[in-house]
């Protein structure tokens, strides 16, 4: 932490930080410039935090110099690590896919998405029951029947389920039935949410809020970490910015900055960023060329009929192009396509995650 | 609802919009330009919505005309409305200033703040007990400890008490002792909060979030109000920009504007637009002369040792001129600073107010 | 300047810093944290620029702890300058109004305006005769015979003219009949043009560029100081931020923000910051609120037959509003509005800026 | 163009609207909603334009539907073009590598630096004479001086030399050594810059504005265009946004969205949207992937000595990787590599661009 004192700062301003920073059991370094003096601590930066040395007389600024989040940087895991999803990895050498519905509506609906996806060479389901809509007037999703055509679907195609909670409340029915939960963008800050997650014993799909740093998601992602759960995905899905020909701005730069900041898998979802289904395949391709673990991909076999999100999802004819795309871009980059499970390799685990009748 | 089509789009692609629009009940007018072909649609919009007009062939672009929020609409209610809190008045013709600390610290800090914000002409309390922070290694508040500190704090000084709650599930034990709750800029887009505090019976201080345009707030209230609760204050705190020097960037023209949109009474927070207590009396002025219906304050008796945005709290020097400012602008704009309610005309509403033993 | 090292640094990297810093005729001061190394340095920060500090192995991160203008900061300046134009002051104690058409296009809605713009309380008349225009096929100002007309207007009313200039070359002709020459917001960083009306001899306008940091403005103003000129008047017109209900976001707290960072007056235009007429009288009072030393206004006689800009100029009805807001906000700041000078005290400057025939 | 009425709007209000736009030559088609009337119209646009119509009484709003750009647009152009730069292509197909100094510094760093490029894979080369800074305490460039060591780089390497100019004025000057004029962010709306260079007769290289939307960047190539010049090659190179972990936020959808819109080919410039280093390959490999027509890169000998932009530009050592990258990702998308020309094939070219002594 450095403390920039302003120029009409006294010495007494500064002798009472350097007293102040010994009695919290730290060490202050006084150097003196033509027009300011800089004050650099040396200790526990959370102790120094609860001092609030930016309140005091002839401060300017307080710098902090350590990331302000500690079990998912990588300074303290170099490393970077690998989480698993119903036995499916996501992680360094691997490029998985996940595909699926934005939104369950019909178990026919739902295994036709699947089995595109499947096709395309996902290894994961993706599809949303409780939908968080800027509308209230607007389709909230089914629900806990949505939960059950995902599990339906899961065991007809082997495939394990990502799926949105939207209230910590709900955290306990969706993991019941969840290989991996997803937090929302507009939840990113949503801290009740971030901690029952933390505490549900299953991966989380963290996606990053649309106007939220990298540093404010990767303490999102702490939130997460400091209830005992580490199996967490970092999801890049669009930030907000001025301009308006795509739904959100796709921060691609996000993948490397992420992974070199924290250990955590980092994926992008380019149906979301763009908003514009002629972007998907475009944005899937950018995003593995710069790194990304994965991707979380919308399809759909009827768009038209949507009622979430029509206009973003590929479809039946995309599917083929897809599948080249994640096939043959990763090996470029030291990585393989992560392979779908077997239905029957998966038995085991679907069944642990059913929910116990 | 206005669709443009494509350079390229057939007849045929037509004649399936303008069957599909019937087949729903409403009515397409077609006009073709040298270019391109738009068709306008007359009915009831949201049942367009459902049909993902976007998605069909040969559309390049679906417009929406008329408002997509309702209750909350100055079209159907063109009259501009006054919410009560605690028996004092938030609406045109007042300026009602809310002030108090940023977070409930300790009765004593808690009264003096309270003290404070009387002083300087303000008829509600703010103060925080359950806090919303980005770090979870930060101070999280003092949870139902601070609520009934606030309720001291309400007997001792009349003043009504409006306070943040952050988690759907906590709506009930937080409305059992505030006179109004506050949705916070996180949880801008929590709609199981924002449905929570609609039903809880209470008036509701709503935040913008911090990159919500001025359409996606409305929509927030929306769901509040959907809920059956329409008394409902717009707070706006500052959006994100990429100004690095203030903490956010107040929109002072949100006011005029959201005013001109929606029959709701529209605040200011100064304090956590600009993060800086040399701002706080500027953007209060500022807050005025835009024509605010009230400004909600960050105001700390000893902000050095504030555990929550002590910078930016404003100190017991500065309550002169904020009592100054509060009553000399807003008669220039046909406005009076709404006077707090003595304790004794207080008594009534207190009681009520308290949680049942 | 303050060094961080990385994690991974090694002494030998430090030294090298060291080492380099004192070749450079400063001082460096080393302070060892538990994780990382800092190394404050004392001496010319323009020398240490030109080090390349950030380049050098081990280094995490440079922070720059003074300010990189000079000659339009407040630090070596701590008095508030008033610059005068045409006789006109602008600076503390005063509230100017500078109002006029956004485009001149004929001579008889140029004197209208002025008109308008005296009626108002104006004592300086702006007008562009050159106009910056998104698309080439727009109205494009009518160059040197708009000139010509302003200069007639002048001398008809008295009012001083500010007139923008958009390429360096025509400074000269522009300065011939300005008083206070104008750099738009599509050149904040035309440094060829800042650095040629740095050396023209009369007042600037600058706006701030619609994607500028505070920093950057007044950066783009230090270009101009550094040519001799101090007379500038640094002008807040929106920023661009997600919001779509308003033209760009009027940075109200750049007011009180700019003029701490430096001595020079600080003026809103609430006409393009929000691009609707509804709003330039909400936005007026705002600016005058948070402390502005002037407000520059657009008026047409006729919008509807506006060439440029139509929907945002107030017209004949808003005038007696416009003098009221100006005469009766400022005395509540200590400012008083700047009267306009009779034709008559007027006449010798006018002479003077009229071009040599 | 769609105009959609205000609620409030009478009959009067859209039958003067109608008779208005007969006037004018183009006929009006009134569709009557519950709520609001909307007028689609049908004609030429810009007469529209010039009629004010979004202040006419009863107007809400005014949409415009045909893009405001013409000759840059793909629409009357539907074939993607391709630029010739002294004999090497960019367009549809290949994948061509620019390369070089950020900013010329000597006859050996530009040297070194060119044959780092060509090593990598460039076809050209780019270097700064004409540097445009934020602070008038920073290097600008060596001009003329800088432009004479590109042409004997250019001599000696074979590659055709793509440069910067800031003014309208030293078009000339610059284009009688360049073989490709640069336009920076800066000057994205640098109307007389921009017509100047469309008159050059050379082509261009025009990056995005940090605050551009991708609509007023073709508007500037329609500057360009205008001026009879439509060799123009678009590159973006990062936009502004509120994340502070990279310089810029390279908007990488940027490239599918500009290409569908316009004719003209896409590059993007990794260096400076980043302003990092580590992040340039990863955003080269992601450009390419996202169809990218090319790519710029800062490469030099010895960036801890750089007097611009020093912490973003390639190595040595990166160099081997660059070409890999450069070499396998566009056979994936159905593009090669452009090829370096040799210096024999050069010669005719180069005499030609070199000055006239």
């Amino acid at each position: 932490m450095v403390i920039v004192m302003a120029p009409e700062a006294t010495q007494d301003d500064v002798d009472a930080i350097v007293e102040l920073v010994g009695t919290a059991g730290g060490e202050a370094f006084v150097s003196r410039g033509v027009s300011r003096t800089i004050i650099g601590l040396v200790g526990d930066i959370e102790q120094f935090s609860s001092l609030n040395l930016g309140g005091m007389r002839g401060v300017a600024d307080v710098m902090r110099v350590s990331t302000p989040y500690k079990l998912v940087s990588r300074d303290n895991h170099p490393e970077r690590s690998t989480v698993w999803v119903g036995g499916v990895p996501i992680g360094p050498g691997y490029m998985t896919l996940i595909a699926g519905p934005c939104a369950v509506e019909t178990p026919e609906q739902t295994l036709k998405a699947a089995r595109m996806a499947k096709a395309a060479g996902a290894s994961l389901l993706r599809g949303g029951a409780f939908k968080p809509r800027t509308s209230p007037y607007a389709f909230q999703g089914l629900g806990e029947q949505g939960l059950q055509i995902l599990a339906e679907v899961r065991a007809e195609t082997g495939l394990p389920v990502v799926t949105e909670v939207v209230d910590a409340h709900d955290v306990e029915l969706v993991a019941s039935y969840a290989d991996m939960l997803q937090v929302g963008t507009r939840n990113a800050q949503n801290f009740a949410l971030l901690q029952a997650v933390g505490a549900a014993g299953k991966p989380v799909l963290l996606k990053r809020g649309m106007s939220s740093t990298i540093e404010e998601w990767l303490m999102a992602a702490e939130y997460i970490a400091q209830r005992g759960n580490l199996d967490i995905v970092l999801c890049e899905r669009g930030i907000r910015t001025f301009e308006k020909a795509t739904r959100n701005t796709l921060d691609v730069s996000a993948v490397p900055v992420a992974q070199r900041l924290s250990h955590l898998p980092v994926v992008i979802d380019p149906s979301h960023s763009g908003g514009r289904r002629d972007l998907v395949l475009p944005l899937t391709r950018a995003a593995i060329a710069a790194g990304a673990d994965g991707v979380i991909v919308d399809v759909h076999p009827n768009p038209e009929q949507a009622l979430v999100d029509g206009p973003q999802a590929l479809v039946e004819e995309d599917v083929a192009e897809l599948a080249r795309v994640v096939r043959e871009f990763p090996p470029l980059l030291g990585r393989t396509l992560t392979p779908a499970l077997e239905a029957a390799e998966r038995a085991g685990e679907a069944a642990e995650s059913a929910p116990v009748a």
